[in-house]
């Protein structure tokens, strides 16, 4: 009871001072001094870098590392430290943590310096003796994330540190704390499509040749393709048509040229490569012209030990049986599938990106509880 | 001969002193003084006035009429004095009346300047026992037209000087002088259409409705209406997109709105209102919404009596056979067309609207007698 008691104060303490530290995408500076300062006395060894130039960087990270013996287990917990901009209407200072009720308020309470903070709570209960335990830790996974959780994997690379399981710390909790964890993500790509025409006079049609027929029929035929049915882990994959762009104020001319902007959401049935070839042959086909910029592609973490590892401590702390999504947007998970298996599992998102931003003090106190479970079966597998 | 060289003269000397004024749309003040001070000492009583209100006004307008004796026919010359803008790269002043070789140069050389002196210059030829002559005359034919003719055509209602026949000076003529007339114009309509959705994210298109697929299937299926085959005078009737707009600037984000403008050109198998109602029946199948601007309704005035005189006229002046034609924008006919069989002939367009306009002085003097012989021949019927 004592400890569970010293838990509970320790990682609500720990995400006041994180959230207390404004970083709005990338962050940088004050807010990784701060998880410095909390991983440094737990034994762990901190290494930061600032990576990439502009337009996407620079942009700071942090590897923390506390070695197990040798030939030891490595559980890596990752996340990011930077926040979506606070917005407007808060009750109280987005980067001024502060306790209402049974609530924790502030700019990345759920979105994720909660979870970080769990992390760090959980690993100060774990003896060094049980394993190695990392945190891979951004202050860029809300924005371009070019130069984020990409750098810290090659840094892992060239020292070696290479974990076996890896736990991202997404609010991926729905209605309450273990309903969802997501062992996988869709992929993404955007694909400009433009098509030219010969500029002209409405009334004169045959000395023009207008480029917005071609690109409507282009436009039906890609919105009228079934790319997949679902997978047995996969919502099927979705196409949208998300802008269209003339930019003709005359109503008489014909105009020039005529663009369109779509985005697919894929399963692992495609690659992003895959889907932009197949966009490419039928842009051309109707006389226009593609340009795909893959955002990142799938991953699925298949079923099995570590996903029922993490839903035994689920269930084992909450009583809740979570269900195995591979719902909603991308993560840094994306990359980090690279390095290991990987699972997202953390708080409630109802509130992230949202004004009055709050976590449950019972949450945040259930999670250290499942995180360190969780790590310790990860270490003794 | 003697009065032919008299009449040359003139032409010239009327057609300079009307490109000396500026008059980029909407026309005032000088140029209307200039062609007052040549018509009334031909007999003429000169009607000024001013119509409308921003946006589309003031708009200043001439109507000028020399009576024939009680009963006599009614022959009525009508074009615009304004002009449009003179653009770059003029080898003299736009508006600085030039001869160089056998061209005179200035912007309304051809549309319509030209035409209006060769028009005076016919009807200082003709005797006022001949019939009534009158002069219908705009300052705002290549703009909005809303307080133009139409305020012309209110005031010869209300004075009750309807004429028989009216000719429209445009520059219809294409490679030679006489080569082509409009019996009639297509008719004209723009639609500005729209379907609203839903906004959300392109993660979670369940919780949104995007309105491009609805908009593209919208178009899709008004760009394949076959609207009809032409007729004998006209041409098919044609429709372009000639605009799309979402405005999206997020690629993950599903629209709210998606709009395209259309542009109707219509042969008088249609009228505005019912092309209308047909694309607003589609689009609001598709659940969108269509608002229709008519620009201006199809006429024709049938070849008969009046295009067999003009073509006689051309024929005997210049040896050609004019091509009776319903190509091409629309014009002031549009509206003439409600107080008697119009049709429009004039100079040769290649250099309208463009840098560098200018009327070859031959078809000057050419005009001026087709347009005495027509005159003769219309009041004499």
């Amino acid at each position: 009871m004592t400890e569970t008691v010293q838990s509970t104060t320790d990682v609500v303490a720990l995400a006041e001072a994180l959230i207390a530290c404004p970083s709005v995408t990338p962050a940088t500076g004050m807010v990784f001094d701060c998880l410095e300062a909390q991983l440094a006395p737990l034994g762990f060894a901190v290494h930061r870098a600032i990576s990439g130039e502009a337009p996407d960087g620079p942009v700071e990270n942090l590897f923390a590392i506390r070695k197990g013996p040798e030939g030891s287990r490595h559980f890596a917990f990752a996340g990011h430290l930077d926040v979506v901009p606070p917005g407007e209407g808060w009750s109280s200072g987005a980067f001024a943590p502060e306790v209402r009720g049974e609530l924790l308020y502030g700019r990345g309470a759920v979105d994720m310096k909660g979870s970080i903070a769990a992390m760090v709570a959980a690993a100060a209960q774990i003896p060094a003796e049980a394993g190695t335990i990392s945190f891979v830790i951004t202050g860029d996974e809300e924005g371009p994330a070019r130069y984020g959780t990409l750098a810290l994997i090659e840094h892992m690379r060239a020292v070696g540190e290479i974990p076996d399981l890896c736990l991202v710390g997404e609010p991926t909790s729905v209605h309450r704390l273990g309903d969802m964890m997501k062992i996988g993500r869709r992929g993404s790509v955007n694909i400009w499509l433009e098509v030219a025409g010969v500029q002209g006079h409405v009334a004169y049609p045959h000395l023009a040749d207008n480029p917005i027929p071609r690109l409507v029929a282009m436009l039906a035929e890609l919105d009228a393709l079934l790319l997949d049915e679902g997978t047995d882990w996969f919502q099927a994959s979705n196409l949208e048509v998300t802008d269209l762009t003339v930019g003709n104020p005359a109503t008489n001319v014909i105009p020039a040229k005529a663009s369109a902007r779509i985005s697919i959401r894929f399963n692992d049935l495609h690659t992003g490569e895959s889907l932009a070839a197949r966009v490419t042959e039928i842009a051309e086909r109707h006389g226009g012209s593609a340009r795909p910029v893959i955002s990142g592609e799938a991953f699925l973490t298949e079923p099995g030990d570590f996903s029922a590892l993490l839903a035994g401590a689920i269930r084992a702390e909450t009583g809740v049986e979570p269900e195995l999504s591979t719902s909603g947007g991308t993560s840094d998970a994306r990359f980090l599938k690279d390095l290991s298996p990987v699972i997202e599992f953390g708080l409630c998102n109802a509130t992230m990106h949202k004004r009055d931003e709050a976590v449950a003090i019972a949450d945040l106190e259930a999670l250290v509880k499942i995180y360190r479970r969780v790590t310790e079966a990860a270490l003794s597998v």
